[in-house]
């Protein structure tokens, strides 16, 4: 626990997407229960995604399966506020992406936490890694920070 | 089935709330699960409530406890649609409050579904049916719509 | 309220279906959330029915539409409890079905709540209302049970 | 993604508890949504707490808070399959937890998913870091497996 580095900051993130809270992502604690925050991640990176026209879920050539997640947890939220969530790659292969999403409470400068998300693109077929198509890898690139992750 | 009322449009309701949704809102077929309805219920009407100071979840004396909920359905919705949530209070009594609630998907005047919500009012401590508090019952009232329910 | 029928009893339903609770599925007052009884209505019909191969969710020719949901709450169960939902049909017509549940809490004989669920069945292509398959129909005649409803 | 370990088996843990799955676990996809493993997880630390005396949500003097959560996906899992968590504490800190947790499907020997979950005890009141009671740490050392985290 002693070298956890510290929160990141808006400014660490390349772009933002905000969502709602609702009354049962509340634990008995009376905030965001631990899960809450993976379903917001999801929702982050797809959702800049289909904004671009880049995920098709149901037709779409490729499938990007998800490797692996985490979550450092620095402060609680909880219903009713409303979170933003910064997004940025920090890390771009051939066939998989690294992201990383940053959860800002209400107007909140400093990460109320920060996870990860490795998604690595599967042929829907053969579901083989496949490289990623030029216009994701072009759409990607724009999210690149230097020094994250 | 045969009788079942025209959906509601946003005029029929007197208070909204926004929401966003979720990447696993969605099931299998690629729509907003039956059961996701229920939490943007829920969370339209606590959130109308805390936001006037009138539901205190960990420090209050009264519980509004739920004893009947119901929604039909009209139309498909899902992740990453808006939702408009439109409130109304379809019955006041001494200690209960039905509340419905229709779900506007994106930018449309027709509802996508509707619900109902039946709260009963119990002091805290004792767990018996409880009169509305005067603060509550007043500003429930400003919901109330005729005809509805 | 004063016309509610008295909770029903395990004898009431043809068939049960059992479930674990989940740490999340409890709110900020420690009891089950009113949305997670939808989530195991749900769960409850469609697990009888892929159980016995007669809902393929990728593949059918018919797909079940949700038309309309509702619950009545008697008791609060809550995690860690198990639930025990059992599963009735009282309304079976050329095209639709209407499911009962009552969700009993680990080993109680009365049920803690008690909902329904009405599937309309539509042709997967064309979206329209379609008769049950034979094989459906006399699966969910053994469900039947006279009075309920 | 070179350097990843091989999956995990049964013999890997030190206790099981059973979960079952939901209808809405499944994402378009049709498997088990990556947000789910983690209320699996959440559940499955807990339960195993609840079932001995060691976690009250309500009055407990003191709070185990999330620090840290992670999940490795190596297969996929679906609704209706049945779900045995695998437990085991990988490190024990004076104040914290390291507990990891395998996921695996109905009777397969190897875990579909593998994640962990940091528990740092802090003092109900003043919410500073508190030394683990040792009722909950002699519990806790039953769980402990050489080599593993």
């Amino acid at each position: 626990m002693t070298h956890r580095p510290p929160p990141g900051r808006r400014a660490d993130y390349a772009a933002f997407v905000a969502h709602t809270t609702r009354w049962n992502d509340n634990d008995v604690y009376g905030h965001l229960n631990n899960v809450v925050h993976y379903a917001l991640f999801d929702s982050t990176v797809n959702g800049w995604l289909i904004d671009r026209g880049l995920l098709d879920p149901v037709g779409g050539a490729q499938i990007g399966l998800v490797a692996e997640t985490g979550c450092r947890y620095h402060g609680e939220m909880g219903y009713p506020d409303r979170i933003s969530a910064g997004l940025r790659v920090a890390r771009l292969g051939s066939s998989s992406v690294r992201y990383e999403v940053g959860l800002f409470r209400n107007d909140d400068d400093t990460a109320a936490a920060e996870g990860f998300f490795v998604h690595v693109y599967v042929d829907a077929a053969t579901r083989r890694p496949a490289p990623l198509s030029p216009a994701l890898r072009a759409a990607l690139e724009t999210l690149v920070r230097p020094g994250a992750g």
